[in-house]
């Protein structure tokens, strides 16, 4: 089990994402990522799913063409958690 | 440019496809797959935006762990073509 991140933690923890927006109704972070086209945007999503597959974590997510919408929150823990910030972070470190 | 299927064009592709929903207010096609878990699920992607790719046709999808919700319209017609009762057909296929 993990816990919810208090509102102090998910302040902290934003602080050091890029780019992330908290959404308080679903205590979930989400980022829109926008590519060249969709090989592109395919390619980031193999990536990220190599990234969930490895982490035992995974994102909720869409694709239209060159846009890639990723919301994480965990599931066991009702809420945003350590794992999701930690899958964001990943997430980044991908695009830099 | 591609047409909109017309109902009649639309009835008799719906029933050569498998599953494949029919949404109204959209002029799409849509369908929920299931899978083991997220690779299973992940691999189907990676086969299916093989397909698009291929086709240049691309779907509008979303994935959580093991389920896979794909909806094909066609922006160019303004609702659902040829070209989605295609992309339809050869996912399909993929899990045949």
């Amino acid at each position: 089990m993990v816990d919810k991140l208090t509102a102090k933690q998910r302040e902290a923890a934003l602080k050091r994402l890029n780019g992330w927006v908290y959404d308080e109704a679903k205590d979930a972070i989400h980022h829109v990522f926008k590519f060249k086209d969709f090989s592109e945007a395919f390619g980031f999503m193999s990536r990220v799913a190599l990234v969930a597959e490895k982490s035992g974590h995974h994102p909720d997510w869409s694709n239209s063409y060159n846009s890639v919408t990723i919301t994480l929150s965990t599931h066991d823990a009702g809420g945003l958690s350590v794992r999701d910030v930690e899958l964001a972070k990943a997430i980044d470190t991908i695009l830099v």
